[in-house]
């Protein structure tokens, strides 16, 4: 048996809503009907000024593998509630619906449709759980991740978090999404195997008790891996027991051998008063350029202190609150309806909340990026209905889609559509890339935001404007129904 | 293909640090040597006073599959570290350890060994991150939902989150804890598929936007399922007219049948408003026994305050909040070892910390809990080292392990160990509960705690001591490496 979570079928992972609506559709005669979804997102988690867009593969590959089983028609068919031709129909299911999204690694704002699903009710409403659920996985954990990699200026981030995932798929999946978002390596070996993500890692506070003493476990260590040789030294007593232990291993072992140490790692205590004993100590020693990593509960906010208070750090090994986005371990994505085709037109649909910002978007849309064209930085977002051909050739006028007295020009700049076309009729017409193309699609696209949006608190708003046009058949459809 | 994530081969994932200590033991030449490790918790989530532990039977299973498969080899070869005897040992790993844990549904209480693991140092080690993973996350669900039902006081509690999940399995195993700490329901299919978790839920906002009218949507839904008619009333207005279209619907359609509707639910704006005012609704139209059906980013904190004003509430959907447990996200369980075997006695091993609370405890130990012979309370937990036989039948003296001059000795009492054999030599040995039945002693445990031990916040603290034995080696170990 090999490790394969990738060709599970996750059909049934699944909100029982889906499947009695799914029926409904089918008992009222309305399968043909062609509906158009959104997901989207309302807020950016940590309060930050952007989201990363991750997960797209992983529901593709859900879409590829995504059937009933006879077991689990057997299983629906026992709830009793479902009329024995949709069983028939769930059990030959084959999906037809077009499918745009935003690509992995892309900076991506509240409101901006991330993915767009067009197709039979049916079918678009059966995939709604396992969308969600993948794309806000994994978004989450690299718009964290993405923070963390920006904190750290540069030095090498470890994942560390596979511990303390929430389940298997969030280690695995989180360690792609954080590799997407910049990190350079994860302590998790399946995802080393699965994604080619490089493993890292030395040894546990449990190899140095399992010797007579620190020295002896740090010098068995030496003799096993003198090439990777990175030598944790908090077990017992960081700077009067594990460094001097260390470096007198270096000396003993490594040195005769002509070989450096790969470094040393700290894993408790006042990171930034050790760190900076620490490179003292190893500096004594001929050893100033070993490099420091440490790893104690770290997150954005704690690196960037240390950093103020002169810690001596090279490498980050982040755990839990990267694994989880414990600061904001909830990525909102929704899914919501936005027209039902009729004929060849569309019949645009809204949903009312007493809440302004929960008021969805009608309309089949598109969703573009607006750029300076001298320093290619992006300037804001601009969603139009799909039939628009926006150009800002001659300068295109945005404006705020709640306070729309406020108008401003942009000129001097170019647009790109962000979405791509995923699948056209139920057959997948996107070439996934290479994570390491993500990746480095990533790093790019975060390079493309002004400072001011990347900011970790308070960051300043980009701009997502709507078109004229659909601004207006918005502000139809609310007067309508008030 | 079908859904069955339990089949999956987990044992890749593990942390990288486990793989090169392995093959260290082994190229030390102590593959042999036995160890013994403990999992343990520091702190309750949420500041609670106890913790639900969770997760055993996905350990289960994961050890029944765990292996590595040619492919696997091939990549630990792939790495140029590890050498061929020890791969050859890795495609022929077969696992011979002891394992002891405390049963699912028990509430457990920080520093407790509730995993302990006694064989070849290798296989102990190999398996860290696999047990850590899984304890951690559904003790983690377990322990929220269980302050979630405790809020709700009786009312159904239906577990909604999969598409906030962090990830499929988080959705699955997350619904699976939720269940034995007393969740009624899921939304969740494939959680009910696999574990016979009962799924509910009837339509989303999109059912009501894809009709031309909130009422012709009611209508046609109360006509496909009038036995399972609970209608959405807050796609457009709950008040004006989700619940008056929802009370007409259930006199024109259900009413003629002679049934009765399921319910209403309400999922966003103040919920203590509108649930008082749709009751008045329903009651003045002779519907007011029909449940009221919330959710709306509830949690245990806001569930006490909508009782508080007076909500009108029978039934309860949370999401995200109990899926992520959001606000702790992390079940910092860890796993250290506490002692190696020499001949046929322990050497005793311990980790110290500059922190007094993450000193480990030494040694084999079992752990046992002390009830009140009259009201069957449980009164404190006793961990003793694994050779000792405590017996309260004359009274039993135990003091605090930090402020060792408070003593207190408890008579009346009876004591039961809660640890259980789970595999012995490698053989599983434990039979794992169905999940009613595991449910079923969550409810009744947690029922033997005080009240004041079940406080949401600044609870009693339980004691959890140690045995004079116990404190003593510790003591000693502590002494001998300052």
């Amino acid at each position: 048996m090999t490790a394969e979570p990738l060709s599970r079928n996750l059909a049934m992972l699944m909100d029982f809503y889906e499947i009695t609506m799914a029926a409904g559709y089918f008992k009222a005669g309305e399968r043909e009907r062609v509906a158009v979804f959104d997901m989207f997102f309302r807020q950016v988690p940590d309060g930050g000024g952007f989201a990363i867009m991750a997960g797209l593969e992983q529901f593709v590959q859900a879409l590829e593998t995504f059937g009933f089983s006879r077991d689990d028609i057997e299983f629906l068919r026992g709830k009793k509630l479902f009329p024995e031709d949709f069983l028939q129909y769930l059990a030959n299911f084959q999906f037809h619906c077009n499918v745009w999204a935003v690509p992995e690694g892309t900076p991506i704002f509240p409101g901006e449709p991330i993915v767009t699903v067009e197709g039979p009710c049916i079918e678009a409403q059966l995939i709604e759980t396992l969308l969600l659920v993948t794309i806000n996985h994994q978004s989450m954990i690299a718009t964290k991740a993405n923070r963390v990699v920006r904190a750290c200026q540069g030095r090498p981030v470890m994942e560390f978090g596979a511990r303390r995932a929430q389940g298997y798929d969030a280690a695995v999946y989180g360690a792609r999404a954080a590799y997407i978002a910049g990190c350079a390596a994860t302590s998790n070996v399946m995802a080393d195997r699965l994604f080619g993500i490089p493993a890292a890692g030395t040894m546990a506070h449990s190899w140095v008790q399992m010797f007579d003493s620190e020295y002896e476990a740090f010098k068995a260590y030496a003799h096993l891996y003198p090439d990777n040789c990175m030598l944790l030294v908090d077990t017992y007593n960081t700077l009067k027991s594990g460094v001097p232990n260390a470096i007198r291993v270096f000396n003993e072992v490594l040195k005769p051998q002509g070989k450096r140490p790969a470094g040393i790692r700290i894993d408790s205590g006042d990171i930034a008063y050790l760190s900076k004993r620490s490179r003292r100590l190893l500096a004594a020693a001929g050893y100033g350029d070993v490099p420091i990593c440490v790893s104690n509960s770290l997150d954005e906010y704690i690196v960037r202190d240390l950093f103020m208070q002169g810690a001596e750090i090279d490498v980050f090994g982040i755990g839990e609150n990267l694994i989880t986005s414990k600061s904001a371990p909830v990525f909102g994505g929704v899914y919501k309806l936005a027209a039902v085709k009729d004929g060849e037109g569309y019949v645009p649909k809204i949903k009312i909340s007493e809440t302004a910002e929960k008021i969805t978007l009608p309309c089949l849309k598109k969703l573009w990026r607006i750029f300076d064209d001298e320093t290619g930085k992006a300037m804001a977002d601009y969603i139009a209905v799909h039939d628009e051909k926006p150009n800002c050739a001659g300068g295109i006028e945005l404006f705020d889609p709640v306070e729309t007295w406020k108008r401003r020009t942009f000129t001097g700049c170019h647009m790109r559509q962000l979405s791509v076309p995923v699948y056209r009729g139920g057959k997948l017409v996107y070439r996934l890339p290479a994570l390491e193309d993500v990746r480095a699609h990533c790093a790019a696209q975060v390079e493309t935001l002004w400072d001011e949006v990347r900011r970790f608190e308070y960051p300043h708003r980009y701009y997502v404007d709507l078109s004229q046009k659909l601004w207006d058949e918005r502000h139809k459809l609310l007067e309508a129904k008030n």
